[in-house]
């Protein structure tokens, strides 16, 4: 709840519950799949994966929820990360988010924004296995004010990721790959100009229907 | 001696010993440290590693050859893909050799043109543990006319480079990784406008010296 910038999540949902529609609003911190199970017999008009899913601990899990959801909810949005922009300083953000995942893999338990990286093709051919029915999808190039890029960024030019590295990377040409996507990052960011000429890649947004419409 | 374009390497030797300076020259086709050895008391004026580094089985018989022509060569030139470029569309090259690289390093034994990923940052590092000295490096943009990004890139949109994952990366979660790899060069080819349009990134050159100068 204290996390986030400009505004922290915390502030976000204070503001939105002083607002017109506070009242209706609930908040719920909880995993997903923990939330459903102990709810059975609600269903939902809308199901919202926010810019989560990189938070699941692996894609089976994704594909779970998203399996568990194809009954309870009409609909199902999603919005993630795209791996993808037009614009030549966000693709030191895509970089970085692919050297975090590499390494991530490779914990027994991650805490990273990068737990799991799924691609909007994957997401999609998880949905489709899941029983959800794409509507409609699209990009979103980010402004300037945003600032994920930058952050991912920094969390892989950090000394303690090479030591991470060195931690859970055991085999040397495995270490090496990582290695070299961290220096490919590292010139990026030169390339850039600097970190703060870093920019946030694309989002996706999908719409999925369910059976239960 | 029959790969490469718009020339093979056979043609390109060719052309070369029929020239002025051809009776000097002498081809031989040998790995770098079998060669070494066999010749035990040569002493060379440069060795010149050129894009071949990536051919090596590991990083650490990267380390070794170097360590062994900084005893036995004046000079080592070292020429590489330097994993960075100001271009946009040589991006989609870097994401692919990545790419490759992951999932190259989880077969016991590569055949690819990526089996070994070392950045310039890499290959500094070992050369100055192998007792070589930088004298000089430059970064080289290559002509619209140098086709290895898109080379790259289409062995990783190739049907066969997804068998190959499932084949040799176990893992779910390695899986995934590698996975949103590819993702991201299927993505980063539709942004460019197709494959004719990907760029191959920059070359790093770099002049060392050794102790036996």
């Amino acid at each position: 709840m204290s996390v986030g910038a400009p505004h922290t999540l915390g502030q976000a949902q204070a503001h939105l519950s002083k607002g017109r529609l506070g009242t209706r609003i609930t908040w719920v911190q909880a995993s997903p799949s923990t939330y459903l199970e102990s709810h059975p017999d609600e269903i939902y008009d809308i199901a919202v994966l926010a810019h989560c899913l990189w938070y699941f601990s692996s894609p089976e899990q994704i594909e779970n929820t998203l399996r568990t959801l194809a009954t309870r909810a009409k609909h199902v949005c999603v919005a993630e990360w795209s791996l993808s922009s037009a614009t030549w300083n966000a693709n030191t953000h895509i970089l970085a988010v692919l050297a975090q995942a590499a390494m991530e893999c490779r914990k027994p338990q991650s805490e990273s924004n990068v737990r799991t990286v799924v691609s909007p093709a994957s997401i999609k051919t998880m949905a489709g296995k899941a029983g959800l029915t794409l509507q409609n999808e699209e990009l979103i190039s980010p402004g300037k004010g945003v600032f994920d890029g930058r952050w991912e960024v920094q969390a892989v030019l950090d000394p303690g990721f090479l030591k991470e590295i060195d931690e859970f990377v055991k085999d040397d040409r495995e270490k090496g790959v990582v290695l070299a996507m961290r220096d490919s990052v590292v010139a990026s960011v030169e390339r850039a100009g600097g970190i703060k000429e870093v920019r946030s890649m694309d989002a996706w947004s999908a719409v999925f229907a369910t059976r239960i419409v």
